[in-house]
């Protein structure tokens, strides 16, 4: 290599560096990387006996009046924690209301469902399990189930020592938190980034990166999971068409009675967002690019080019970590006693 | 010890032992322990790729038209390779005619569903996927959806390196088979005491044993599966009621067109079948003890005391062997061009 060129390409290479630290110092202003574990439910640490306990339940079948629905059956862990349809399919084939989101990194965000109804995964649990349109159970006909399998009171009795009366729906929920807050996923390429591996986005995903924040995706889209936390009207700008936006569902509307939060949402987290199509709480977009024009038009008022969309759906790519590897669970045999499926 | 009562308690030791060894022997001349492990399909060794392939494949709910129902859905492998509901909901929510069976050791059966309609596990897994109750998917479809997801293509290819064209149905059954080849349940207490250990079953375990060669019942419950092997009618000296045995379903009879086979089905695999109630093609019986005193009345024109049909399920109980351990798979992502979920 002629000195000049090998100049050039030394200072091309400084100027890249400089300009990746920059935009990390940027980035890490505004979002944060997914921590390698976590081990607590709210303060407290999880035990094991919880998580193990968590880890049947979530697959257990039994939790559905029908007996054939369980929370991974629309939170399905090995797809992105979320079951890639419109809405979910529940009870008597029933169609959910909204786009179920993942349980992935789900422990990450302020409130939990669309509307952010639930203040934590323990009092999310509770929901699916009753909704009739879901898993269509009673904490009544959860408990008998419970109670009737021999091997799940004396799970029950060691997850929650100090209770008097163990196998409760509450445990049921709290356990199955236990065990949520171990699905995250770390070192995706933006957490290598953001930590200071340079070649961990490649070009198109670092400008992608830049524009989020320049056009203001990132004011929304922010913290550990790029949203999850606070609430924002869809349409800030531009009402999408009611397809997409279906009139009929006021959001968080219904759960404040507040006539400012009309079609107002919680922030979709878009950690593993690739994953996960697809998108929006009515689930009608398909292709991560349209989403991410959508979102442009309608809440920054900015028809972003082919390009930018482009790169800013490259730069969501960067946000599929490492999936969390879980073992399908032996469950224990339901009794004469277990209330026959409905 | 007295010495007379040591020479009586000896006494008593010895003639157990030559007890048990009688009942070892007799019995090993109708049933077979389950093999440490299955590694061939139809004596071709399976090669790893193929059974990795098969495991994401058996848990794939994209296999299915709505993308919600995968093979595991009706064969679930957390409790005991069934579904445990009288006939099993399929898309629309569609109830099955007939109640579904253990994947569980599969591979002994002769021939496979209860009319034996599919010679094997490759043609088997044929039917359910494109089954209009079932996955209501069509080969097409499965191919479409297979091809449109780079990272099955590779495995395809690697699982089939011989094939010009691995992306094919025939090939994700026999990726299923060779998957569903591992899934056996070796171990159990009635294998053990097969092969020796005469404290494997207890004194009622042994008493049922004896009395379910002494009926009859090894008559059609024999080899490895205690079942699957040839067919039988359903009242062979007298037709249970229309809630056990439908009048509609005429079993084999849909198969062969013969006379004779009209209400004639596989004799059911015994193999784990405490974990798998309701019992019958119907689904109706919820109660082992209850589906024993039915054989016992209609297959064997002999009422069993209360006394004999818990001796003999309490020896069924010893079919339970060691459940397979599997991993929760991850599937790769589906992309712009796979079929949307109808």
């Amino acid at each position: 290599m002629r000195p000049s060129h090998a100049l050039l390409l030394s200072s091309l290479l400084f100027s890249a560096a400089a300009h990746a630290d920059e935009l990390r110092e940027r980035a890490n202003a505004v979002f944060k990387p997914i921590p390698a574990k976590v081990t607590e439910v709210r303060g407290k640490t999880v035990s094991e006996n919880q998580a193990l306990l968590g880890h049947k339940l979530w697959f257990d079948p039994r939790l559905s009046s029908s007996h054939i629905i369980s929370c991974n059956s629309c939170h399905n862990l090995s797809i992105g924690g979320s079951d890639n349809v419109p809405t979910s399919i529940g009870h008597g084939w029933q169609k959910g209301p909204r786009n179920s989101p993942t349980v992935l990194n789900a422990v990450f965000n302020a409130a939990q469902f669309w509307d952010g109804r639930a203040k934590d995964l323990q009092e999310q649990a509770k929901g699916p399990v009753q909704a009739s349109v879901e898993m269509n159970s009673t904490p009544e006909r959860v408990v008998a189930t419970l109670k009737s399998i021999p091997e799940y009171v004396a799970e029950f009795s060691k997850a929650f020592p100090n209770d008097e009366d163990p196998v409760s729906f509450d445990n049921m929920a709290y356990a199955l938190e236990a065990f949520e807050v171990s699905l995250t996923t770390p070192n995706s390429p933006f957490d290598r980034f953001l930590k200071g591996e340079d070649k961990a986005l490649d070009d198109q995903q670092k400008k992608g990166l830049a524009l989020f924040m320049d056009v203001g995706c990132s004011a929304c889209h922010s913290g550990v999971n790029l949203g999850g936390q606070s609430y924002f009207p869809f349409g800030v700008i531009k009402k999408p068409g009611a397809e997409i936006l279906p009139t009929g569902d006021k959001g968080r509307f219904a759960v404040t009675n507040t006539a400012n939060d009309e079609y107002v949402f919680r922030a979709a987290p878009l950690r593993n967002i690739a994953l996960t199509p697809p998108y929006f709480h009515s689930g009608e977009v398909w292709e991560l690019e349209q989403a991410v024009a959508i979102m442009g038009d309608s809440q920054l008022g900015r028809q972003l080019s082919e390009d930018e969309v482009g790169a800013i759906t490259a730069f969501l790519h960067s946000l599929t970590g490492e999936q969390p590897q879980v073992a399908y669970p032996l469950l224990p045999a339901s009794t004469a006693s277990t209330p026959k499926p409905e």
